[in-house]
């Protein structure tokens, strides 16, 4: 295989974002010398940290634990974050006065939403990747269970379940933690993906993302996931986890897709973090709007993006939405198929 | 005026960007405390720094030079990118081979492009904000002259003006400089962006742009260019300078409006400096595609951006599209507007 070093620039579209990005070899470094150079590891705050096990009293109410019964000790808990971003005291998202000003009329709403926290693990010390392929399984169904309790919200057209490691990446804590987030709008991002999505399936009469990758593109599969560098990846070493059957939700997920993917997750964090020095990330769920009109319930399919932090979004990037990537998709492919993992 | 702290969070839809932004109370601290925490200040590494004077030859090569005669100092180089995230000697933008994988036909093109540095003086310790607004005005001028020269490339579909300042804002080099991508595809935010304001346009007959934003955003004014800060801001303290008369395209703009808007953004800049710490910035130029029909030169209009980076893009707004920004524009622009500068 062609190192960046001699590969020529090239622009890929994404076909499920729109989005075109530029592969940009003369900005490479090789690709199995990419590592972060600001490593995520938690700063040590044991004993003043709200997450950890007996500090309960300095967060915000809890929505639910793992498990229920407070006889035993917690394993994971749900609840308010102290300073969310919407109020999910408002009554509803109704229209919030007129707007106009600053460049034309615009849309505004009261800012009624939840914003909420998962703590995945007691121990502070402790990563989600250090968890077992189980216990990242049972913080996935956790996640699945806010996201049906807040879908009974009529207001609430979206909820986007998140997770930043490290605080270059926006974590504020280091405790091991994950946010939700539900909105009364669908963001652009989002009405974009289902729009692409949906171009495809009209063009092709499939759906984008129950095509199976090409090799090169590939990391790994389990039983009912496959996990790989997307065609267009907008970061290096991007990796998406994709169920293998047609799902439109993440909440359609069963038991024991959540248990498979927990294990495959965790192999993805476990790799990114060996190769790339324990880069700050993200992942985010990529899921369909609530509600998802039945004629575009064929096109639209969940998946997971994890994406770590290792380049910088500049002026460039945030006036075009393009992004530039130095490392070819099929090349972090590659690296990440062959580090090795002890499970 | 409310401040932060006795405001409801609300949700406001730009109406140029089409996305929309959460206003986030609870997340503030009072505007007026917001600072950089990592300001932007230059690292000095004279003797090494290949955009001093004296360093040419340390440079890609130079496209051209003000003033051009070569017997006086130069006070303005544009030069090529030494390491260019686009190709500008390949045979043009070919369609490159076939794409498929990860999920999807995808669109190839070949990484033909230009990417140019503009280098705003020859003095290491002075900023793009020190420069006389009759100077700045012709970094202005030298952006115009590259940007016409890029056109005349058929294969050229938009070019991106932008300005990094400080690391964490993506300058890899401290001394003061911008940068020129000339793409041959129109990247997607252009494409929303033109769409949204064909819509208003369609609904109301006026192009968004030239209407005057109300006092309470306004922050300043010139013979021939308003700043304010837009009403549904995605960053704190973000500012759009917009020309007054209706002008679909940045390189349209003559010598005398140059000089104008040389004081208005040197203003700006001094502004964001004293008030928020010499905090890293990003600005771009967001104008109107190559190739932009007749019927949509009535709806576009230029301006420039300018984002000071104050706080953390994570996995939420990665996901999203959608910002969370802690302080309402309208107490950002009162800030702005009360900042004493001495020019």
């Amino acid at each position: 295989m062609m190192t960046s070093q001699n590969r020529l620039p090239q622009l890929r579209k994404d076909a499920i974002t729109g989005r075109w990005v530029v592969f940009s070899p003369a900005r490479a470094k090789r690709p199995s010398d990419f590592k972060s150079k600001a490593p995520a590891t938690a700063s040590d705050h044991r004993g003043r940290c709200p997450f950890c096990s007996g500090n309960e009293h300095m967060c915000a109410p809890q929505i639910f634990r793992v498990p229920p019964d407070p006889s035993s000790d917690w394993k994971i808990r749900v609840i308010e974050n102290l300073y969310p971003a919407l109020d999910r005291n408002l009554k509803d998202a109704d229209f919030d006065g007129g707007g106009g000003g600053g460049g034309g009329d615009a849309d505004v709403l009261r800012g009624f939403g939840f914003h909420d926290v998962v703590i995945e693990t007691p121990d502070h010390s402790v990563h989600l990747s250090d968890l077992s392929p189980r216990e990242v399984g049972d913080v996935i169904l956790a996640y699945k269970k806010r996201v049906e309790q807040l879908l009974t919200f009529d207001s609430i057209k979206y909820v986007q379940v998140f997770k930043n490691h490290g605080a270059s990446a926006g974590a504020s804590l280091s405790h091991s933690h994950s946010q939700i987030i539900a909105l009364p709008i669908v963001p652009s991002n989002v009405s974009a993906r289902i729009e692409c999505l949906r171009e495809h399936f009209n063009q092709t009469g499939k759906c984008c993302l129950c095509e199976v990758p090409s090799n090169e593109l590939l990391i790994d599969e389990s039983a009912h996931f496959v996990s790989f560098v997307p065609f267009a990846a907008s970061s290096p070493f991007e990796i998406w986890i994709v169920p293998r059957d047609h799902s439109p939700h993440f909440h359609e997920l069963d038991d024991n897709k959540a248990a498979d993917l927990g294990g495959l997750l965790k192999l993805m964090l476990r790799k990114i973090s060996i190769q790339l020095n324990d880069p700050p990330f993200n992942f985010m769920i990529q899921t369909s709007p609530v509600h998802t009109s039945v004629s575009e319930l064929g096109s639209t399919h969940w998946y997971l993006q994890i994406v770590p932090q290792l380049t910088i979004v500049a002026g460039f990037e945030v006036a075009t939405g393009c992004h530039i990537n130095p490392v070819f998709p099929e090349e972090a492919a590659k690296v990440l198929r062959e580090v090795h993992v002890q499970m």
